[in-house]
């Protein structure tokens, strides 16, 4: 099932349900009006949302056609957004390019932060840069959107509260990082508002590529029309969606419409490219002593998209520009 | 005015407009369900819920005697919660005791983290603790609780959008945090939910203790029935609110209902005592070499509140029991 948020003008959008190939939408408004209402009532409403997905796709209801500019994000504001770092290759790229070490415990404590989750974007919202200075990148993430998660949720149990699962950019400016970092407080002005693609899905979307709390697909980020990355979401994410909720749970309690990220994707194959700018930029200062590539321009674009074997768009794309604010 | 959440079994609970000698509280569902809904429209509900509190002021409404019991915090859930640390005293304690360095940029950058926000506690609630060895702290603090909040809001601007002020225990665990910040994603596991005070207050009620985006009041902290400090929250606090406010919203802005945490109200003058338990271990190391207060365990009581001038409890008292579960 594949659901949406349609821009309706109020703060959390009307929930709709998306035929399986994107192309059509029908009002889930009387079964839930928003998707943080559904997540909270998850049990009650499941099926008859499945049921409306069924009716899309055997043509037996009618849909309105999906215009991406009127989706929003999936939660156009959460209560949580929690963001992992779970691919090892990017921790590493990103921190030798801030010249810092990875942390001893790299492979087996999981570095996670908490985002700020009030202000979310949509597919296809521009990237406001108040100053080039910053440092504008793009980060290129899967996340799952949990239901109510018990404080003390171990891995095995994870799977049982995984309700969605989401792409996102997680908009970042590099030059802010250092100084932030080095007080230990982790991310704040570093991190403006995150942008989502329009499809949230149920993982049994997925089919075989949801294993184990992982994503075994490719996720494709364009960089100004040029394919920038495609690295494969699965075996190099070190912790799995699961290892994460039991990292995050060990000490509080989530409520429904908690988003949890996986970190930029990353291989360590070179030739699958990278999920951010920072990524090659690092690569290209170990190989030429130099960065070359800049970071984000006003009128530079990223799309951001991941297709099933059969090559059917899963999430729909996120479609971004960087233009400059005065504030 | 001040507002306030009873418990009624829904997740936001229902607004209650309270009595200015917090004795009784009227419904206020027929202007608003709840205070994140308040919050959103406070334009259009300001007015009639001020007529309320001065119906129940001038004894024109008759109000449903307070239990505090009854009572959860003003947001049991809220879309940010995030918190400074503007009071200098308490990082240089804090982080000698951790062995650790002040940052360099201490008194010109303030410091502030994402917390997590989908759960809060209620001002009687338990604080469960599964594992002892953790180190269990209580932190007193006061937080603001903003309208929507652009992006680029200078200081001079932050007061436009200061709704409310609440006082609330920032629940630690000490023993975690080590680990955590050598990691520079700042502070998860180590902060579980936090507690607040029942009632929220608009800025007017504090009259001239407010000023400037500093609330001039002692915070006082009682810990197993004696007074354990009790630090003045106005000059020490070397960022303002607005200075905060400023800060936060450099690269993005927030949603209505975000709360925004003072950090852990501390003073130079040591005869305040403290408002946690690791300044205190930090005072006592320094002064005999060793650390003797140890932190919380089951059955340890911490009880938080402010009075103004006159002596009366401002905010409703804060009043937690340490448990110990099994996860």
């Amino acid at each position: 099932m594949k659901l949406a948020t349609l821009r309706d003008g109020s703060r959390d959008g009307k929930l709709v349900v998306v035929r399986g190939d994107n192309q059509v939408y029908a009002s889930a408004e009387e079964v839930a009006p928003t998707l943080q209402d559904a997540l909270q009532r998850w049990e009650q409403v499941e099926s008859e949302l499945i049921e409306i997905a069924s009716e899309l796709d055997s043509g037996e209801r009618d849909g309105t056609p999906v215009e991406i500019d009127e989706l929003d994000a999936p939660l156009p504001r959460a209560y949580e957004w929690i963001d992992g770092s779970a691919y090892i290759n990017h921790i590493v790229l990103v921190r030798k390019a801030r010249d810092a070490e990875p942390p001893e415990t790299l492979e087996t404590d999981p570095l996670v932060y908490q985002g700020g989750s009030g202000v979310l974007m949509g597919p296809t919202d521009d990237i406001e840069v108040p100053n080039l200075e910053w440092g504008c990148d793009f980060e290129a993430e899967l996340a799952v959107i949990l239901g109510d998660t018990p404080r003390g949720t171990t891995a095995e149990e994870a799977g049982d509260y995984v309700r969605l699962i989401v792409i996102l950019n997680d908009v970042t400016f590099r030059n802010i990082i250092p100084d932030e970092l080095a007080k230990s407080f982790g991310f704040f002005q570093s991190k403006p508002a995150t942008a989502f693609a329009p499809f949230a899905v149920t993982p049994d979307e997925l089919g075989d590529a949801w294993k184990e709390g992982r994503v075994h697909l490719p996720l494709r980020s364009v960089y100004n029309d040029e394919i920038f990355g495609e690295p494969e979401a699965g075996p190099d994410m070190h912790f799995s969606f699961f290892d994460l909720i039991e990292h995050c749970a060990m000490t509080r309690s989530f409520t429904a419409g908690t988003i949890l990220g996986s970190g930029t994707v990353s291989n360590e194959d070179r030739s699958r490219g990278s999920s951010c700018l920072a990524e090659k930029r690092m690569i290209e200062k170990i190989d030429t002593g130099e960065f070359i590539t800049p970071f984000m321009a006003p009128g530079d674009t990223v799309q951001i998209e991941m297709e099933d074997a059969e090559g059917n768009n899963i999430f729909g794309t996120i479609d971004q520009t960087v233009v400059e604010v005065d504030r």
